[in-house]
């Protein structure tokens, strides 16, 4: 059976670890799910921080922009047309049908993300991020936005990677209300106190982590509960239609919590984790973060830069999702789980079908 | 706005635990969820292995189905029309679109669910079964015949109760290939582990276990690995594309584990536990079930009756799914899942849809 294929323009919004991650595998496995998915992807604009920025409607090759960057240079050596002078200016110029955002993030404001996906769903464009900034602080209105537009707003990569959180409530958990949420989602905390826990030093094992490729540019972000707390409201404000933005989460970071306990802890079979809670409370969604000791035998007390979530529901009681060692590979996946869901039509989550039946 | 409801029949075969206490939400939290999907049940039949049998084209009362069967009455008084002599029978006369099926199994043969399951899709019924045989033993078959008749097979709950297992990899994690998976499957073994490490006895333990209702009739299918070894051939044959048998697997249970030896593992922070193996080996799905040794912070070190699913991925790594305290409230949301399926409309999975494009 001959399928038409649908070519995807891509503009990428951010080329550090991830965005770089994902332009390696655009040739090879990524093109092949997307393939049997009935898309094929063209780069049509990069746009990076520190290495330029480049369009080309023809489409852009992975691997030039890939030795554009190791090699120290700049993206502007592949760009075609009139100099683009800002990423607002690529955003608004980019012969693209879906921009891909992962730039990184000043977790006290959501930005530059934000504006970014503004710009994208305003031009037309559909938005796949795996930034948790605009789903944090402006998810309801991009949301709204993006169907004023008969666009989509998809972020499934913005907490814990490609594992589905977002959508394993939409597309797998049908009807349940969630009353509360537990979760240890920030890889760079997990894996220092799991180094720590073994004898090494606070600060060796974020050395560690760094090359590893997990922390933060600005590692304050980590240790001090930021990105645990913007990807707390990003899941408060998704799956418990909440209202709530990182400046009113009660946070404590790792910083304070010694050595000795954390290691007395693990001797004891027990573990020191950063946790994010959210619950309900008088009518409002609250959620905190803060370094709490986990029993052995709970799901959160996972290993190294293991990330999971609990979700307690009303019909299900309690589930928990798990991502083994969080890398920028599982987060280059979410994109792509994105991209497909883009080419797959979304199933329309009501009204019945027609059917025949039985007398 | 006014969307039309659509009615959707169920002929409930199968009357224990796990079905009594889908009759017992329906009429409450489950009819909400049903209704927000469009849809309005009425139980048109129900069929029990002790209590006999009933069919009513005009519905039959939850409360009255409930009642009869907790005063150790029979459901042939709420039965209209010439007698049912049989549950095929029942089947074959149901005036249903659906058939939901919990019936108790025998592991070694997957009857009687097979049947039921092949009786109700050559009559025109959507099937929804908790029952593992079915999809250990016949899936590509059922599947098969669900198309020619123009219905759906649907079997989330047969493996980790309404958790997600099927449809996670289905809905949420496109492209992916399982290259293998381990499992704690079974709650009964899980529990009675868990008991044994606080000082219980085993017997002590199962007795325990059985007063929950999470234990199966003949309590050797769960301590001899039997449940595991289907439940690890159903995800096998669902996941990696498998055609693997009960008969297969290689299998030992719980038994010959020393408490001695479970207790010691404890103190030092690992946990013994039952667990599935599936893995590709010479272009064949191999699956094993055995007592584990599992380290701390293993997703699989879940506590009491829990249980986990942890798939190994191409992309996306190792990502796990947990549920906690497995109960058969859990499996019954398994089945309103199911049915809530049913009247969505599936989405095609493939194929592009038309777009307007950026210029």
């Amino acid at each position: 059976m001959i399928r038409p294929v649908r070519v995807l323009r891509v503009a990428l919004v951010g080329f550090g670890n991830v965005g770089r991650r994902f332009v390696e595998r655009l040739p090879g496995p990524y093109a092949r799910v997307l393939r049997a998915a009935g898309a094929r992807v063209v780069l049509t604009a990069v746009a990076s921080a520190g290495h330029g920025r480049a369009i080309d409607p023809r489409g852009l090759s992975a691997a030039a922009c890939l030795a554009a960057v190791a090699r120290d240079g700049s993206l502007d050596d592949l760009h075609r047309g009139p100099p683009v002078r800002s990423t607002l200016e690529l955003i608004r110029r980019a012969p693209a049908d879906v921009m891909v955002e992962v730039t990184p993030l000043d977790p006290r404001r959501g930005e530059p993300a934000l504006s970014h996906v503004r710009a994208a769903l305003r031009r037309g464009m559909d938005v796949v991020t795996a930034n948790k900034g605009p789903v944090a602080f402006g998810r309801r209105g991009l949301l709204a936005l993006a169907r004023r537009h008969g666009r989509r707003f998809l972020h499934e990569s913005a907490v814990m990677d490609g594992a589905p959180v977002f959508n394993l409530l939409e597309r797998c958990l049908p009807g349940l209300r969630v009353r509360g949420f537990r979760g240890t989602l920030n890889s760079t905390t997990g894996y220092v106190l799991s180094r720590v826990e073994e004898g090494a030093s606070p600060a060796d094992a974020l050395r560690e982590a760094r090359a590893l490729g997990i922390v933060e540019k600005d590692a304050a972000h980590d240790l001090d509960g930021w990105d645990a707390a913007v990807k707390g409201c990003a899941l408060a404000n998704a799956l418990m239609a909440a209202r709530v933005a990182p400046a009113q989460v009660r946070r404590r970071g790792i910083r304070g919590l010694s050595p000795a306990l954390v290691r007395r802890a693990a001797r004891e079979g027990a573990r020191y984790r950063l946790v994010v809670r959210a619950r309900r409370a008088r009518g409002r969604v609250q959620v905190s973060v803060g370094p709490e000791r986990l029993a052995a035998g709970d799901p959160l007390a996972g290993s190294g830069s293991d990330s999971a979530l609990l979700l307690d529901t009303d019909l299900m009681g309690e589930i928990a999702i798990v991502e083994r060692g969080g890398t920028v590979e599982q987060t280059a996946y979410g994109l792509l789980s994105d991209l497909v869901a883009l080419v797959r039509p979304a199933a329309p989550t009501r009204g019945p079908r027609r059917r025949r039946t039985v007398p």
